[in-house]
Order: structure tokens, then sequence, then C-alpha cells
């Protein structure tokens, strides 16, 4: 018998689901034992022996999958959204019941997106001065987009936390919008650009010189190296892990 | 007798003044004949043989100037700010009786500021999405700053002249100020980060591809260049020039 | 009857093809008349009553289809590469034979690098530094890409024409390569990464300020604005019009 | 008494250390006790009352300067170059003789530049390919900096010891340098701008994304808030520090 992994997608025909199938079919370590959609039945994943189950389907199913998924002692990876402190109390419940089981939820399963963030937040207090500018594509509908206001968010706790002075800004004179959205005193700049996919910047500003990371994603295929990552890593990581920066070790 | 242009310098003793000699005396093919400032008498221009001079005055001082410039002979290139379509008719009436005089006024000496300018407006056309990003260091008093605001008018006529269809954007929800200050139709942001100096990033994007134009300003040596070029056309170039792009021979 | 423009592609199965063959039926001013591929014959051109081709088929199949093309007087787009002084001299033979007849032979159809070759063209002269960052995916057999060897040589024509000193560079101890690969005098770096398709930067710099100019292409249907700008142009300009460039009215 | 921590400079009239004078004297917690030059005794340190003293000297002086200031249980911060493990060792038996002293040696005192080693070092693992671009004035007399070598040393260690593959690079036909030099398996990459003063880039891509660490430097000022960081951090780590990254706490 092989010694591979055995893993499970559940949502495997939707975009980002059947790029994961394929992605866990091509990884030499893991084998593909089961790929479910909205009709097949759950009782397929115990029957195939899966040890984890990557969720991307959609908040109304999530609970059900993994209520299954803890009560049969299936490690779960989950992409899918809709996350309430209700909702994950009840999912500590199910974990408390099955100690071994692991799952990792995930907001973000881009590398590139969780390391900027993650450098934003350590490098935040060592500047006077931090902007975030986001560029995306114009067909979307919110802006900043939730990953920036996410990294804003992140930036100003760090700043707190180290009792940091409110950033310089001599602005006396604006045209309305000209200096951003502010979020929690961090500047956040949202770019819409024909020809653009999905791209983040975090300016961090201090006397002499300056800090920029940039990420930029050019295509979804760019969740699968993160999504793997959790696979591999949330078979020995028993209980709730929110936020695949948990697993990269950083330091 | 050197064959060299003989120059003179007027607001000699301020920033870029006291710069702009410098750079005047430092190049071969110029002499500098004269270093004014505010208490020095015109006559010493003339009583120096200036063939051409350079204003970094005020704009108290710069008609005054001029009148006497003009009146005289000596070729003009002013830096000095505050024109007003009074100011530029009183000027072309004192040019239209000294025909071979050449004027050159500039209100950016910085080649690259200017080049940013021209190539944006040559390439709006272009693309279907245009937007501006402005960085500066966080003492300055207005935003978006004037380059920046200059430059988006440019872009927006651009397009207006060539029936450019408006900018794409789905937003329907934004916090106040993400999607920037609207200049004519054109996002303009601005970015304010202790260690910058001055700086702007004109951004095209079109079906699968984006254009970018970046400007970094690290030193306000960056006006000499221009200065000096402006010096060496304004001596064949009689009447009044407005905008140092018109020496670039772009094409 | 309709008075679009009647166009027809040539290798309209090629990846290219089948994408400009999409671009032209989507366009309101024109109309897909024919889209033949290494099979069809050519004579289907002018039964469909084609007033432009454009040619995106290969080296061996391009001089038998202007020679059609231009002897029946429909005016030709062409992507196809190969071109050597001979065969130009041959298609300048036919169109002689045709005078009303344009065909406009176009070695990139991304407006965005041609754009960036024009722009590193004219700003050349003024910069005393100049230096080409081409980044592209590792699959990549070529480095520097074409079009950055191109670019370069641009800009050291610019500079000799405008009599420009040698580029500053007081470097005494190198690694081999840290200092790229010299095209007439210009430095090229070429940078190869996963996640990456095709970018370009241009760096100019001079006293106290850098000017940059960079191309990301995203994907390939950024060829198509190229391409349906060619296509309306080409016929009210009848002769051999070489490179996107003399289509653009820069200025 | 003021409870301010005294301190002290060594090598006070040079360009470093006059500007970190100013800067311990500008500091609310510090005090600026004694600011020594090359004829000045070091017995001025201890008669001053200093608790730590910043050495920003030369190789030749900084060896007696540590032997005194250890020997006297004054903590230093080091920014004087010319480590060997010989000189270590001794510095090394010093402190054994003087356990609470602290002494920190820092290759570099630029957060921004020691923040971009380090997130580079921690990314590196996580994407198939890395490169570094460095680009300074064209005065520099050695390519690639010494930062970039040590940022792709850092790079290639993480990736060896993460087990990474090789990077991919399908490049065979180049000019000669196209690629940049060799630096442990990551190409580097150096560019010389007039204009320019001292920036890094360090490019990490992976499937479908790619991350962008860039540091500028703008000023030799960016020395300074380092150098204050070291000197509060000093006091309470005794032993030898290497490194600025040890005093910033990342996680």
């Amino acid at each position: 018998m092989s010694n591979k992994l055995r893993v499970a997608v559940i949502g495997a025909k939707g975009r980002i689901g059947s790029e994961a199938a394929r992605a866990v079919a091509a990884a030499e370590d893991l084998e593909l034992v089961a790929a479910l959609d909205r009709d097949d039945k759950l009782a397929a994943l115990t029957e195939a022996g899966a040890q984890v189950a990557v969720d991307l389907t959609h908040p109304d199913a999530v609970m059900g999958n993994l209520e299954f998924l803890v009560g049969h002692g299936v490690h779960a990876v989950v992409g899918t959204t809709g996350w309430t402190s209700e909702r994950l109390a009840k999912l500590a419940e199910w974990l408390d019941a099955s100690p071994p089981t692991g799952v990792l939820i995930a907001p973000n399963f881009s590398i590139g997106a969780v390391l900027t963030m993650a450098f934003a937040r350590q490098a935040a207090r060592f500047f006077e001065s931090a902007e975030v500018v986001e560029l995306h594509h114009p067909n979307k509908a919110d802006a900043p987009s939730g990953t920036a206001t996410r990294t804003a968010q992140l930036i100003a706790e760090a700043r707190r936390e180290a009792g940091c002075a409110p950033q310089p800004d001599a602005t006396t004179t604006a045209l309305d919008g000209a200096r951003g959205a502010d979020v929690d005193g961090v500047p956040v700049h949202a770019v819409r650009l024909r020809g653009l996919l999905a791209h983040q910047e975090v300016l961090l500003g201090g006397e002499g010189e300056t800090l920029t990371i940039r990420h930029d994603s050019l295509h979804h295929s760019s969740f699968m190296p993160g999504i793997l990552l959790g696979v591999r890593r949330v078979v020995s990581t028993p209980g709730l892990t929110f936020g695949l920066e948990h697993f990269l070790d950083l330091n």
C-alpha cells in the first residue's frame, strides 16, 4: 500500500476546487482519493479512506461538512468563508470531542499575500509612516480590498502595541479622497486598472529610507502551494488553526 | 574674448538660485557674468554684458525684472511662479516691442517630470484606464501635488480629444477616499511617507498589459539640467515659450 | 449592406490567430468575413470580399500570402516574423505594382511595448545613465529578450545621435555578470522568475532624478488592441509601414 | 540627576559619527556625555560617566577602544568594520571577563536593509525563484554591493536548509552577463545609475504570484534609528550580539 497522504477535495467542480484536485493529484507525496461536489455523499470520503479533506464549498455547506469530518477524525483544510464567532465556537466543541483532529481555516491561501501581511506587521513599528496601495482589475466591486484592509489593521495594531506616535502628515489643503481611506490611522489607496489582476504594496518610511513590500497575484493558481502546505501540516497539528501564517514557521 | 554664452542669475542667494549659479559657472559653454540678489541693481546685468538671465526670484519681483530684461534685449529663463493671464499679456506686449528676445517660463525644470507629463499625455488615449499616484515627504501641505493634478488634467484632455470612453470602474462599495481624488475623471492618490522626497507614478492599463511611468526626484539639483538646457535654447527662440517640453524636441 | 470594414484572418487556428479572429468579430466597426487556416485556399478571401487581411502564420507561408493579397489589392497587417532585406525588397516590388495597397509589418503588436521603446528612445539623450531590466517566466530560452535588446539599441542610437558622453560607471571590482550584458554600451539585465509573464523596465538617471518606464504584459490578449488599430489604419496608408509606432501619431 | 542613558560617541567628527552625536543629543531618553575623535583620550569616557559608547572609527582603532570599554564595563555599539574570527575571539575573551557588559556589532544599521535581509531569508523557501537586483549611484567601485551578496547568501542558505530544488531557468542562449552574477545559485544584478543612492530589490516568484521586497536608502541618516535602537537595547543584552536583526524581535 502506498504511504502517500490520502486527500479528498470537497467542492471539486468549482474554479478553485477543480484546480486543487488537480494539484493534489499531481503532488508526489499526496493521493487524491475522492473529489466530491454538491450532490455527492460525504460517506464517500470515509469509504475512500481520506485522511485530510480540503473544503472549498459555500458558507451554507461548510458547517455540515466539518461536523462530519471532525466526527470521523478526518483533518480539514478550509478555504470556505463566512466565519463568525458562533461558528468557530461550534467547531471548537466538535474538535474538543475529537482531540487528535486538526482543522486549518485560511482566509487567504496565497503564501505571498500571507507573507506580505506578516512582514508588514513585523516591520510596522520601526517606521514613522505606513501606507497601503492595492491595485486590482476594474471589475472589482469593493474598495479597498479585504486583504488591504486587513493589512492596514495589522499595521495599526502593531504600531499601537509598540506605542508608536501617530503618522506625520502636514496636509492642510487636500482634494477629497486624495489621501486615501483611513483604516485605523493607516491610509489605504485603491487603484482600479484594466490589465491588472490583484496586487498590493505596503510602503513604510523612516528617516532617510523606505521599505516596500509588494505582492503581485497573476493567477489564482497562486493558491495551490498554500493549500498543499496546509494539507501536509494539518495532519500533525491537532485543534483549530486560523490563518496560514501559523504554518509558515516565520522567525 | 571667450565665445561662451554670457549668463546672469537673479535670485542667486536662494536655495535653487545659488545652485543655478554654481551650475552655470561649472558648464563649459557658459560663463556666469553676474549673480544678483534682492539688493543688487539690474543695471549690473547689462554692464556685465549678460546675454541670458535666469530669474529665480519672487512673484513680486519677476515682472520688474522681465520688463528690464526684455527692454534691454536680454533673453530670460524664468522659474519664478505666479503667472496669470494678465501678467502673460503684459509680457507679450514687451516681447512684441523687442522681436529677437526670447523668454522661457517653466513651471517645472525637472526634465524627468516634464517627460513624465509628456509621455502620459501621449499614451493616455491608447489605454482604457489611467490613474496617478504621487508620493511625497510628510511635510507637504497640499494633496495631491500640483504636478500630479496637472498630469491628470493632461491625461483627461488627451482622452477627451481622442473620444475615449470613461474609465471602467465597477466599485459599488467603497470606504471614503479609497478611490482617490477625482481630477477630470482621472483618480489621483497622494501618499505621504517619511524618507521620501518627490515621486510620481502614472499607471495606464489596457487589455492584458499595463504601462507605468515613474519619476523619482531625489534632490533639487534635478532642476539644473533643465535650467541649462533652457539657457542654451532660449537665445535662438524669440518670443514667449511656456513649458520646458517645447525645448525637448519630442517626436 | 453594412459599412463595416471587411476583415479576414489567416492563421486563424493559431493561439494568437484565433484570438485575433474573436477580437475582429467583437469589434463594432469590423466584420470578420473569413478565417483561414493552413489548408484553406486564399481565394476564399477575395470571394468573401475582404478589404484587409491579418496574417499570423509562419515565415514559410507569409510571402505567398502577401503576393496574393497585394496582387488583389487587399491591405495586410502582418505579425509573422522572419523578415530579411531580400524579403522586404520583394514585397516593395509587389507594392510598387499596386500603389493604393497598404501593408503593416509589426514585430510587436503590444501598444505598451511599442510606447515603452518610443519613450525610451525619446528620453535617452536627456539622462547620463540608462539601463534595461527585463523580467520573464523561467521557461524562456533566450536572455535578454528581443524586445530588451531592441530597446537598448534604440537608446544607444539616440544617445549617439545626440552626442552623449559614455555612461558613468566607476566599477573596478565586479563578480562576473553582475553589471549585465552590454548592448551597444547599454547594460541589460535579464531576470527569470516563476509567476512572471513578460515585463520590462527602462531606467534613466540624471543629476538628482530618475525616470522609469515599465511595461507589464500579463496576457497575450495585449496584442489585440494593436492588431485592430493596425487594421483600421492600414487601409488609408498605402505602401509599406514597418513598426506599429508609425501608426501611433506620437508627438 | 537625570535618568537618561549616558552615551558617548567615538569617531564623532566622521560623517556618520557626527550625525550619530547629533541624533543621541536629540533623543529624549539619551544624554550625549562625550564626543571623542582620534586625538581624544578614552579616559574622557569614564570620566564623563558614559554607560554606552558608539564606536564609528576605523579597523585600526576599534580593538583598542573595545578593550578599554569592556574592561571598564561600558557597553558598546559598533559600526566599525573589519571583523575577523581572530578579532571576535579576542573580544569574546574580554567579554568573558566582564559578564554584565554588552557589545553589539552591526555590519548595517539601516533597519530597512536589515529587515529586507530578514524577510528575504524567511520567504526564500516558499518560492521556486529568487533573484536580487541592487541599484546604486555610478561612483560605486564594487558590483554587486556587499549587502546584495549577503542577501543572496542568506536566501541560498535558507533554500538549502529547506531542501528546495534548484531555481528553474531554461536559458539556452544568452548574452554574456545577461543573467547576472551567480551567488550560491541566486542571480544578482547590479544597476549603476546617476541620481540613485542605494537601493535593493529582492524578487521571489512562485506559481501565479510574486513577492518583492524593496529597500530604498535615500540618505545616510537612515542609520540613526538603528544606532539609537542598538544603544537602548545593548545595555540589557550582556555578551556579544552580531547583527542588528537580533534586536528587532521579529517573529
